[in-house]
C-alpha cells in the first residue's frame, strides 16, 4: 500500500505550499434547477473555488471547494461561500453539520423565544426532529399529535363547526392549531401541519400529498399568522418528512419576519394568506 | 452480459425440480446471544433449513433458507419457522415485512382497542412510528409531547407535588402520563416515555439512557399499567430510538395480558412493579 500511496496518490493530493477549504451550504425551499440558476456562472467547471450542488432528502446543498495558497483561498473562499448565501437568502439555513432543527433552535434560542407543535399527518416526526438537537428544552415547550378530530377540539380548542364546514385538511384548522398549540403551552411560537399523507384519504380537490402548514408568532399583543398550502409527492414517509422540513422553514421565515411571498418549492398554487389579527 | 449469467450465474442457482424458500422471524427485546441460544442446533451451519441471526437498530432477525423437493421444503420450512416463533415467544412479532409499529397497529385493531401516546425525551418519536403505519388513524387518537413539567401538568394531570417528589423522570410520573393520555383522549390504551436522551440531564442515580415507560391498559372497570426502568446507551438518537421500540414492545406485552415478569434487555436492574387499581 505505502509505494501505491507514495507513487499514485500522494502526486495528485499534492498542492505544494497550499491549502485546501471545502464548506457545504445548506438551503431548503428553493427547488435545485431554480437553485443552480441563481448561482449561474460561479457553477462553471472551470470556476474557481468550484461550486456544486447536491440534494439529499429535499436539502439542497452547494458544495465549495477552494485550493492554492493559503492567503488566495482565504480572500477567495470565504467571498464565494457568502455569496452564495447571499444569492440563496433567505432559504439558506446553515452550514456544514449545522441540520434544520438546529438552525430553527438557535434563532429560537437567540430571541428567547418558545416553540410549540400540533401535528396531525406528521404524528409527531417535527416535534422529533425538534427534540432530536441536545438543549432543545431550552426552547421547545412540546406538542399536540391530534391524530383524531376530537382531540383537534379537546386540545387545540379548534371549533367542531370550523371542522365541519372546511374538513380537517384546510388552512382554517391549520391556523387554528396554530394558534391553539401556541397559547395553550404558553410559548411565543405555534407551528401546525395538517394534510393527507395517504395512500388514503384523498378528497375532492385535495389530492394525497395536500398539506397544510401554519406558524403563529406572538408579537408583542398580537398575533402574526401564516398558512400555505403544499402539494407534496411521493410515498407516505416522504410527503411527511417533507411537512415537517417546510414547517421548519416556516418558523425560521416566520422568526426572520420573512413574509409569506417569500415562495416555498411544493406549494400548492392556492392563493396563501398572511394575517395579523389582533390577539 | 448473457453468456456470463448463461454460463457462471444460471448453474449455481440451478435447484433441479427444488425450490427455494427464504423467511425472516423478527423480535425485539431479546440479546441476540440469548435470542440465539434459545435455537440452539436450529443454528448449526450444516442444518437444514438454514438458520441465522442478524440484528439492525436493535430487531434482532432469525433468517430461514431452506431448499430441495417441494415436498420437503414444504413441510420442514414452515416447521421451523413455527419453532423459531415458538422459541422466541413473546418476543416475535412478526414476519418478513411486518414491523413493530404494524403488529402492534395490527392487535389494536383486532382488538378494537385505540391507543394514545405521552412522550417525553422521544419527542413525538413514538408517534410517529405508529402513524409511519397507513390505516393508523383506525386505532390511533393521538398524542402528546410534554416536553416541559408544565405541559406533563396541565395535559395528562401528572400532579406537581408527584414531579417535585419523585422527578420528571420517574417510575410514579411515567404511569401518570400514560393513565393521563388514556383517561384525556379516550383510547383504550396509553403509552408513556419520560426520560434522559443526553447528554446534558444526567442525576445522581439516574444515569443518561435512564428511560420509564409506562403502558396503562383499560379493560372493563379497572386500568391495568405496567412501568419499567431502562437503561439505554448509545447517543441522544440511539436512546430514543430504543425508547420507542421497548414502548412500542411494552404494548404489544400488555395487550397480550404478558406480565412485567418476561424480562426485556436493557431493563435496568431495579424492581418493576405491575399494578392494577381500581379505577
Amino acid at each position: 500500500m505505502q509505494p501505491m500511496f507514495l507513487n499514485h496518490v500522494a502526486p495528485r493530493l499534492e498542492t505544494g505550499d497550499g491549502v485546501i477549504r471545502t464548506a457545504a451550504v445548506h438551503q431548503l425551499g428553493l427547488g435545485e434547477s431554480r437553485a443552480a440558476a441563481l448561482l449561474g456562472a460561479m457553477m462553471d467547471r472551470s470556476a474557481d473555488p468550484l461550486v456544486g450542488t447536491t440534494v439529499k432528502d429535499a436539502i439542497v446543498t452547494a458544495r465549495v471547494r477552494a485550493s492554492g495558497s493559503a492567503e488566495r483561498v482565504e480572500r477567495e473562499f470565504a467571498a464565494t461561500v457568502a455569496e452564495i448565501e447571499r444569492r440563496w437568502r433567505p432559504y439558506v439555513f446553515g452550514r456544514n453539520e449545522v441540520t434544520l432543527p438546529m438552525a430553527v433552535g438557535e434563532m429560537l434560542r437567540e430571541r428567547r423565544a418558545t416553540l410549540a407543535t400540533a401535528e396531525s399527518c406528521t404524528g409527531g416526526l417535527l416535534g422529533s426532529l425538534i427534540v432530536g438537537v441536545a438543549g432543545s428544552s431550552d426552547y421547545y415547550r412540546g406538542g399536540w399529535i391530534t391524530y383524531d378530530n376530537a382531540m383537534k377540539q379537546s386540545c387545540l380548542d379548534v371549533p367542531e363547526a370550523m371542522l365541519a364546514a372546511h374538513g380537517a385538511v384546510s388552512e382554517e384548522v391549520a391556523l387554528a392549531m396554530a394558534e391553539g398549540a401556541r397559547r395553550r403551552s404558553g410559548a411565543s411560537v405555534g407551528a401546525a401541519i395538517t394534510g393527507i399523507a395517504g395512500p388514503g384519504g384523498a378528497t375532492p380537490g385535495k389530492p394525497v400529498g395536500t398539506v397544510f402548514i401554519a406558524v403563529a408568532l406572538g408579537r408583542n399583543d398580537a398575533v402574526e399568522s401564516q398558512v400555505r398550502r403544499f402539494e407534496f409527492s411521493g410515498e407516505r414517509d416522504v410527503i411527511r418528512d417533507r411537512a415537517a422540513k417546510a414547517a421548519l422553514q416556516m418558523t425560521r421565515f416566520a422568526l426572520l419576519g420573512v413574509g409569506a411571498n417569500v415562495p416555498l418549492l411544493w406549494e400548492a398554487p392556492a392563493p396563501t394568506r398572511q394575517r395579523v389579527p389582533v390577539r
